[in-house]
């Protein structure tokens, strides 16, 4: 018999502990020269198998997991929403019981249901990333947005930075996990949007937080500008609301453009988990910019999921 | 010049000579540890390449051979109906044939059409793995239901066991399949379901059968409970008839129910190909009760498919 | 920092170098034995990551990369068109950057822009490996196309040799790579079909290349055929223009029927790019003929994408 504890998952950023996430930044850092071909690749998961079940299709998210899994050295296997068993009426946990059952080491989830991945996890003896579920988290991508800020500004301790993240606040599970994990370093963490994206409301879902003190709402994105260490913009998801309460004002009050950009300090970066929506959210001008690290979160992302299939499967 | 004379397929159970059916047993329950990671990978098939061509879209089926491939060390290229240049109007036997001519070391195909597998076998010079053909055969479905039986019951002669296999049996491939291994290997057979699904003159149509007199046709259900060793129950394919033929009262007579399982001898197992209905053709608590084999049906699928490979590349 | 001069691409045949034409179609020679089984895998590309990246689905070709990278040692990472970001409005040029952002080795890319992987490779810093991009061209399936009748008649230089194409030439970006590439290697081309799909017009267009006397533009098939070595049928894309442009008599004049292949010289071949049409561009007696090399093109095909990635990755 397997012991079931024993399996190590990474479902949220929520409360994780403060060793882990160390750790796990420790390790894409170890990861990042193989990534960029400056370092040979490893073996670590050598006959391993990693199943992609996606469920909500996300080619981006789906295929770094993939270059992570191939440079260590692991093989993947893809069922993909839409034409998987789930599209048969099948329950969420059924087919994740039957990916299980095949034999794989490991499921990489991404599934509209918050709260699946946990599920699924305390039933099934196999490691579950959650590569997104609903409105809940994504925590490899507020894992590699904290790299990108961390590997940017050459520190784990973020006390005193600064960090606002711009758009869709209420929808986003990328601010979500992002709140957890840069606070968890920290950072203190401003949420900036037009009311019906960003409510005041919010500072106090944002429980679970070890320090909620940290985390604040504006709708001012000026007013926040000129003392961010790092500024996150995040996609407006026409494809999920159809562009429901966002404002046909957006670019005028929340779009980072050119005269905006022009506010921030010398030193602060600018992010977006993609893909940008160029002259909204973000002016092509200012995501092409030096100070942009918007493909280093891409890069950072890999290493990311490498460090993070190690933690899981290693 | 390659003599293909030689060239080793798996098309359909029928007529399968009994030792070529006890090998593949066997060697499924040689795979079966490193399927349950008990055993490292192998490398049998190292450097060989496995097209998956999947006209009829089958996740389940085609992730269990892409990972049946891998743990063999052999890679996978797939090409999915609606994709392929099938959809643009080619044959069937051009398609595998432009497969083919890319060098794959073997194909396995799923379509439409009955006996297609069997045409492209006679054609080209490769392996043909019938993954699911029409309303013809799904002989690996056939052998993994076998290998749960053989491997639950530890014994390869199945004389004076007693199996049913319970729903749309008419329009079945793996009803079809598991009649003709199970029988092979002594089994008695009860096709079971309502007459629209399960007509008496079934039994007139499983030609082929050395035992013919091993396969019956009945109704009721309940009168076949307390003598089955093993009881699957077949998935009413919404997707398929939009479930014309499938009586308003379905489950009343032939769904198993928590009731109607309580009539099965202690010792029966209950198994389904997957994906389960849950509530329809089967009751949620009995898929998950001990005696329920579905999901040992899944990890020996893996086995099996291994095992298929190897016999018809190794 | 990497140097960007140095990376090696495969955008285009028109103006490839004589001497890299004939390293590719050497190291394709080299690799046509492994292809046929008849020599072991390579490892040359050992831990190196492919990415597929088909905006414009075609199975064919895909597979035929990815069994290329395959017998060369390297991993593949597909993203293909509608599921991609690129279907939520991103940029070309933004999802290639993502892409390469990843650390993958090179993008093969196929795309409705002609002359989108020029411009992604005068921006990225990783091989790009055009597979078709709109009405531009198909380097690739010039390549493979060139390497089938140099192979065929066991001769590199093609003075001399008369090679005819028919169809719907305006449109076919095969044909315009395969005009570059036998033009390149001595071989004079005619050019044959209606003139709504052939006008005379196109004579002019063909610039760039060296020998521009070389190519003619013709209407009548049948006064062609008699002097030909080789005669490649391109497919009439329904799917494309559906139909438009074609005219109702199209077999009875452009197609070649059996009578019609009658009149080619005995040692003249017949190709065709796939999928075939037969019994309109091509009749199925003469495809399935001994002097069709149909197949051998997609055997080449895979030999050719070997040398291509050996060639901008070795």
């Amino acid at each position: 018999m397997s012991v079931k504890t024993a399996t190590r998952h990474l479902l949220a950023l929520r409360a994780m502990p403060h060793e882990r996430l160390l750790n796990l930044l420790d390790a894409a850092a170890d990861c990042l020269p193989v990534v960029c071909g400056e370092a040979p690749h490893r073996d670590d998961l050598q006959s391993r198998i990693i199943a992609n079940l996606f469920l909500e299709n996300s080619t981006r998210t789906r295929c770094s997991f993939t270059v992570a899994a191939q440079r260590l050295g692991a093989g993947t296997v893809d069922l993909l929403g839409g034409t998987s068993s789930s599209s048969k009426g099948e329950s969420l946990l059924d087919t994740a019981a039957n990916v299980a059952a095949m034999g794989v080491d490991a499921i990489v989830l991404r599934c509209a249901a918050s709260g699946g991945p946990a599920a699924i996890a305390n039933t099934l003896d196999l490691p579950i990333i959650n590569a997104g579920d609903g409105r809940h988290e994504h925590p490899t991508q507020g894992l590699l947005d904290a790299f990108t800020i961390v590997h940017h500004f050459d520190r784990t301790d973020l006390s005193g930075m600064h960090v606002a993240i711009c758009g869709d606040i209420a929808a986003s599970r990328v601010a979500r996990s992002g709140v957890y994990a840069l606070t968890q370093l920290g950072a203190d963490v401003t949420l900036v949007g037009p009311p019906t994206l960003a409510p005041m409301s919010l500072e106090g879902l944002l429980d679970g937080l070890d320090n909620p003190g940290r985390v604040r709402v504006v709708t001012d994105l000026d007013a926040v500008l000129p003392t961010v260490d790092a500024l996150m913009l995040l996609r407006i998801q026409f494809e999920r609301h159809g562009g429901g309460g966002v404002p046909s004002d957006y670019r005028a009050h929340w779009g980072l453009t050119e005269e905006r950009a022009a506010e921030l300090p010398e030193h602060a970066i600018v992010m977006h988990p993609g893909p940008v929506n160029r002259g909204l959210e973000l002016d092509a001008t200012v995501c092409d910019a030096d100070h942009s690290v918007v493909l280093q979160q891409v890069t950072g992302g890999v290493a990311m999921r490498m460090a993070v299939l190690l933690d899981c499967l290693g």
